[in-house]
């Protein structure tokens, strides 16, 4: 498998995606084709003394900042180590693509040079995210800020292939995020949806409640991507304020202090189990080729796990088992009246 | 002040709700009014030796269950507990009601029997939490599922007012709660508010990713009701998974057992600062009249906290201030070119 790597994208460039990349080529024997500043990138390799040749560099003068408007930036930078990049899979000179840049404009180039899937009008991040029970997957964590209910469906779709394929959980439990379990709760779009979903043959399971997602009550939540966005940031944004609070007061007297020393291996654990660099790459599902969104902050270690993710998703045949789905179903009937549409969003998630 | 408090809401009815009224009478010299089934009543106030004359009973024969729904309740029993308590609130026998029964059911009482503020097309549940920094507001947290940009206008306004007037923020910074901070990200409903709100003479910050909104960034969050309740129910979520994964690493072993015991005491502090029934009740804002949802399923010490929060928003004279603003609003200019609507939700919080 050869994956195409943005070495500039991220808050740290090249000091942590080549080092990623190093790693990943030992970890999981596949090839990694580098673009961004040569230079750059092969003082890096050196650095590290990779002298293997399973990872190449493709140069680029161009560097897609976050502050660019994707769609400009996507059309005036097309030597920018993400446009290459994309390129590449769209070529078939890559099977995936995986960029820590602006995410703007990772989307919108999933959408415009590489293309959508035939029958898949919206894209999707798919994030999964850990529980107690495993992983569960959010989609849409961000790519459209604004839905119908057929998108959700086709979230709800693609989400539980996902789950099938990668997770391997063989009737992945498909539920919308709603301020209720009971039908005909929440705002019209998930009233709608639910209809929709019911209706439909997917495992569809009913509303799940915000506060039952952390506990992985649901294998696969479906919501409109400002919703999915608002869950996963302040998932992020409780843990980081819970965990500053608790240290807080464990620093707060000396037996608090030697407790706290004493439980460390403990909280080490349990900080491990929620921790994002452990999963990687979020890809975004209902693109015709693998493209997987890193973290803006990730380090070397996430980079190498969303590469990790990129070869699981490639050995399940992923984005095949999503084509040839959406084919049966075009075949067999239309899951509702709406025509499939060929608006394209913005890319929403920041 | 008098309060009317319903004595049969709530998932344990009089058994916490007459010790809740009992503590607070002794704690905050207010007269309370309980409305439900005398003799289960009057039965806790003997078994709480309450023999004062600051709690007086009114018998009610129905009681309207979670599972009634709140338009036909709130029309066939006209003698339940809680619509014999918001009418007192109507007539003026009572400054206040309280009640941790139907929530759909208080909404709309107190949009049908207490009525709104004129000017107020959606009153909203306005839910004060807990962060580092003091505490935070939270509006619309599930009285309106589809919004619009007029609605969103009227949460911050509110918000606002209540932050100035319960807790003290002179200037409250007031934003809304969006999937990035730059103008012109979101969706439409919050990139159509933000034009409202930056050209009104709001306190308005900007938007707030869920990422920063535990820490206390924002004072007022304003969002649909729909996106309220999915933040505050997974900040539950994630705050009850958190201490259930924390406390089984701290069981896994006998050090970090007894480092568990050794932080024990910080670890109590920690969790109080995150505990609910330390605030006690919501109020729905825009009702002419104080009306305070408590948590379905809050203890004696929840009631007594909503009842505290009554005596401090009756003495804030906070409706008054509310019902004030708006009119002097009216008069100096329209925030938008949209009519009062006469338009009425149903209550969508669960």
């Amino acid at each position: 498998m050869k994956i195409a790597l943005d070495a500039m994208g991220g808050d740290f460039g090249p000091s942590v995606t080549v080092a990623g990349a190093v790693e990943a080529v030992h970890a999981f024997h596949l090839d990694v084709i580098l673009t961004g500043d040569e230079k750059q990138i092969r003082q890096e390799m050196e650095n590290l003394h990779y002298k293997g040749d399973r990872i190449t560099v493709v140069h680029c003068p161009e560097i897609i900042e976050n502050s660019d408007k994707p769609s400009t930036a996507l059309r005036k930078k097309k030597n920018s180590s993400l446009v290459v990049a994309m390129q590449m899979v769209k070529d078939g000179k890559a099977d995936a693509i995986i960029s820590a840049g602006n995410t703007g404009a990772l989307l919108a180039g999933g959408l415009f040079i590489i293309g959508r899937i035939k029958g898949i009008a919206r894209p999707a991040l798919a994030v999964p995210f850990p529980t107690p029970k495993g992983i569960s997957l959010l989609i849409d964590a961000g790519a459209n800020a604004d839905c119908k209910p057929q998108h959700l469906y086709e979230f709800a779709l693609m989400g539980s292939l996902y789950m099938e394929a990668i997770a391997g959980k063989e009737v992945p439990k498909v539920c919308l995020a709603n301020v209720g379990i009971e039908e005909g709760k929440g705002n019209e779009l998930v009233k709608e949806s639910y209809t929709l979903l019911k209706n439909s043959d997917l495992p569809f399971q009913g509303n799940v409640e915000a506060r039952d997602i952390p506990a992985g009550t649901a294998d696969v939540i479906v919501c409109d991507g400002f919703t999915g966005n608002i869950i996963l940031k302040l998932f992020e944004g409780v843990a980081h304020t819970f965990s500053d609070s608790l240290k807080a007061a464990i620093l707060s007297d000396w037996k608090s202090k030697l407790g706290g020393l004493m439980i460390k291996p403990a909280l080490k654990s349990f900080k491990k189990q929620f921790d994002y660099t452990e999963h990687g790459g979020v890809p975004f599902l209902g693109v015709n080729g693998l493209l997987i969104k890193a973290h803006g902050s990730s380090n070397a270690k996430a980079i190498k796990n969303a590469m990790k993710q990129a070869k699981i998703s490639y050995e399940a045949d992923l984005t095949n088992k999503i084509v040839h789905r959406i084919d049966e179903i075009r075949i067999a009937e239309k899951p509702n009246s709406e025509e499939y549409s060929d608006d394209h969003p913005a890319g929403d998630e920041s």
